[in-house]
């Protein structure tokens, strides 16, 4: 199981994410971004790649897919908040969108 | 543009709707669903199967994707809260889980 982030790397990492940001909800720190699309069907793409990638992974966001935007969120249950793999998944995440 | 459906409409609608819940946010009222799965795949495949259903009638819900869950919310924005169309896709919706 992963170990969580300290404040000090988060506060790094968040320097290569400035799209991202930290919100406390339930009780533990979430990556979240939302990405803007022309409709819904844009957004629904963008939520398989986002799907594909977690699987790939074998770790998996929260996504709201609604017309013309996608919210991703990436904590890590069991470590209780955000470890270096968040941090990893929402560059990858960003990538999909680049 | 479609008018928001009474009070009773949607206290009738829902009893065909035994597993939906109405709640309100942002000012507006919702249906609101959760599906269970039993891994991510399985619930982005739902996801999927709702967005489909979403793109041939041209109205679209709120969906949540995780890992095991979807919760999907039906409004319309423009009426500003649940039209008689969103007691139908909620209804369709049901079919897709069936």
């Amino acid at each position: 199981m992963d170990k969580l982030a300290t404040n000090e790397e988060i506060e790094q990492g968040l320097k290569q994410l400035p799209e991202w940001q930290v919100r406390k909800m339930d009780g533990m720190q979430r990556l979240i971004r939302q990405f803007k699309f022309n409709n819904f069907k844009q957004a629904l793409n963008f939520t398989n790649q986002v799907g594909d990638l977690a699987e790939q992974n074998n770790h998996h966001p929260l996504i709201i897919t609604e017309w013309g935007k996608v919210t991703v969120e990436w904590w890590s249950h069991q470590a209780g908040g955000i470890t270096s793999a968040d941090l990893q998944m929402a560059a990858q995440t960003d990538q999909l969108a680049a």
